[in-house]
């Protein structure tokens, strides 16, 4: 049997500090011009260079405002603030590319069902199947008040909003219209058979809609499905929908359970283990050496900012690390939800022991709780490796450290050493991303989209 | 005093049907390609060859159903049926050129202000501020059922509010970030003053938010400013709000007192009556000879589809055109609505007598209501220029036939002509398309986005 591949794909976000906090001062980093569609169009044609299989792109709605209950530590440090709109970015790079693809995250829940698949649809035929779309639902209350509301919604809740509005997309992108709509502009001089395009209609909870699909069927029609929720509503949600998961994992023995459970919940939703790719974040810095990835190391901690990484802990936890001692553990003051409690052991668990502020602080040396892998091309491709056999992963959601260079080095160094070793593919497949990945432009019969009719 | 220049949009939409119904099913039409990332590419190529100064793309949520009371015809005939997002084509064809501006159609309705200032800041920065907005709030029922409405709202309902809804995006666009909220990179480490980005609370009817723009100020802030309502209450709104507005018409005089209304509103909304750049719709059939261009216009009437046609003006007019005899005055029969009587009034005056269904067809002999000038570019070249100076108009949106050769003629034969007269540019300035417009990036102090602080 051939060697499994492992998929790569490209992690960042339409801001200058996305996952490792402050790189974005160091004088080499372009990550700046984030505004500028040729920094877009130059990034995607370097990932295609590569061979990546695509570029998933963060979002969120809001500022954090956690850390020192005030937005101003997450603007005065760029703490993805501002951040443009990520899909606005993937028409130009499709442009200029014929493979990669574009993991967008879209948070549902001030979007129209009706209009954001129409959105979606028209991606899917720009790129020809090469859209993805990152179910989120949010979890800031900044990006509530932004719509009128007083605070997000519940936690459980949201995920079922989720389910609803994609019964309604998964409708209109898949039942809306057949496969024979369009009549074929040599044979009569109709456009399409209206007979076989439906409305359709939903009485939900949240929505209410009685309409066709405005757009013909794309090469997916359904774009490749992601998801990233690691609570237990949000990994039976993926069992259900996702199609791609992407988690992140500080150890093996981790991560290798998260894979497990995942997989298990596809099965318990009546799809194959297999039918979940799953991707796990990492970050790297490679050199021809050891010494020198060590060096590089060193330089680039220099603009690493643990402050802004303390921001964005904070946000993501939900607890205001900066009313706490460095060397107090953090959990028995930190109990006032359940949420912010689990958070809490788990990151207990990964320390093996009570963690303090000072604990996280060492942990985000390069501006964030992940790790870089440093070394050798030999030394990351062991790494990527291991989370392939140890872990049963499919792929790599590849952060950015200093950037572009941080590519150019992965593709100079790393891509050929994966390639020797026979887990990177040597050229692309033809097809849409689904097909590149599971063989098959449409949806499989056992997901959801395809019997969840109107 | 150097002659007035004459400004020049294509006015498309992302549809085979747009204005001129069939003409997609002739064999040199392209535009059932619609859905290709190229055929959009290639076309704002050709734009900015011909010196355009923009794309002004049309767009409509829902479909057409009120000929026959169904949905049948316009999807059979493809009138502006099915219809992708034409936002999501503007990146693509900004990175394939340098000056060409986008002005796209956007229905408010069903739109949150907050995520909707994000793209268009996010387009203005891709665009480097080519980017407009045509401002609507649809008229279809079907959209409306579409996000679980029974109805639409009133039609003076929708004013107050676009109204509210521009009010929202303004102080997002104008008014949350400082010019002086970004710390310049080499002077300190922060980057931007927390000071200097405010929330823009709003509390109103339709709409309430506590939140600072994700986006940092683009080139114009808010993008150029389309509109294109021809009621009392549309004159009005146009009058506050629109830097550029689109009509149309059949007479010389009927333009002209137009234009005189609209101009008079910006004048009493405290504007300039020149803070308005007014735009007339067009279709031209240009050849070398006025002989050619009629050969070429019976070629292309054996592909109009007048029924299509019915389908478009029924829909717009909100009168059942199936059920009228051809040789009957329709004013007597149609007086169902005010709104209605108005339109059927309107046509009238147009016709200089009460017209008949069949007057109708007869018009639409290429395919819509608007009536083609054919001819050599001589020809056409005057009938520009006498809408200029009799009409007082400052642009055209030009009307597809069969494209894209109707535009290669234009570029090849027009063009040329109306250099030749003095009317026309023969290079493009340099910047924005507002500064290219009015002589400056921001919007004017008189303008209300620029004194409706939050």
């Amino acid at each position: 049997m051939a060697q499994r591949q492992l998929a790569i794909n490209a992690f960042d976000m339409c801001c200058p500090g996305h996952i490792q906090q402050g790189l974005w001062r160091h004088p080499r980093d372009r990550s700046s011009c984030f505004q500028q569609l040729h920094y877009w169009t130059d990034y995607a044609k370097r990932l295609e260079s590569g061979l990546f299989d695509g570029l998933f792109l963060a979002d969120v709605l809001g500022v954090y405002d956690v850390y020192r209950a005030s937005a101003d530590p997450a603007i005065e440090a760029a703490v993805q603030f501002p951040v443009n709109d990520p899909l606005m970015i993937v028409p130009a790079m499709a442009a200029v590319t014929q493979h990669l693809s574009f993991g967008v995250t879209v948070n549902l829940s001030y979007e129209s069902p009706y209009l954001f698949a129409r959105r979606m649809s028209t991606l899917d035929h720009l790129t020809e199947g090469r859209i993805g779309w990152n179910i989120v639902t949010g979890y800031l209350d900044s990006a509530a008040k932004a719509h009128g509301l007083q605070q997000q919604m519940q936690h459980d809740d949201r995920y079922d909003l989720a389910d609803e509005f994609l019964s309604v997309v998964y409708a209109l992108w898949e039942h809306s219209w057949s496969d024979q709509a369009l009549c074929a502009k040599d044979l009569d001089f109709r456009f399409a058979d209206a007979a076989q395009i439906k409305a359709v209609r939903h009485e939900g909870k949240q929505y209410a809609l009685d309409a066709r699909h405005l757009c013909a069927p794309s090469r997916q029609r359904t774009p490749l499905l992601y998801q990233a929720g690691a609570s237990p509503r949000g990994q039976a949600f993926a069992g259900k929908h996702a199609e791609c998961v992407f988690l992140n994992g500080q150890s093996f023995d981790a991560i290798a359970a998260s894979v497990q459970g995942l997989r298990a919940q596809a099965v318990a939703h009546g799809r194959a283990a297999d039918d979940m790719k799953i991707f796990v974040g990492a970050t790297v810095i490679a050199a021809e050496s050891d010494e020198l990835a060590q060096a590089r190391f060193e330089e680039y901690k220099a603009y690493a900012d643990s402050e802004a990484a303390l921001v964005h802990a904070s946000a993501s936890l939900g607890i205001d690390l900066s009313k706490f001692d460095t060397d107090q553990p953090v959990a028995a003051q930190a109990a006032k939800s359940q949420a912010i409690a689990s958070n809490v052991q788990a990151i207990n668990r990964q320390h093996g022991r009570a963690w303090t502020k000072g604990d996280l602080i060492r942990q985000m040396v390069l501006g964030s709780r992940q790790m870089p892998i440093v070394g050798s091309a030999s030394r990351i491709a062991d790494y990527f490796i291991a989370l392939q056999t140890r872990c049963d992963v499919d792929g790599i959601n590849l952060s950015r450290t200093v950037a572009p260079e941080c590519f150019d080095d992965f593709i100079r160094l790393v891509v050929p050493e994966l390639q020797a070793r026979g887990v990177y593919k040597t050229h692309y497949q033809e097809g849409s991303i689904r097909r590149k990945l599971f063989g098959s432009d449409r949806l499989p019969a056992s997901h959801p989209a395809r019997w969840d009719s109107p």
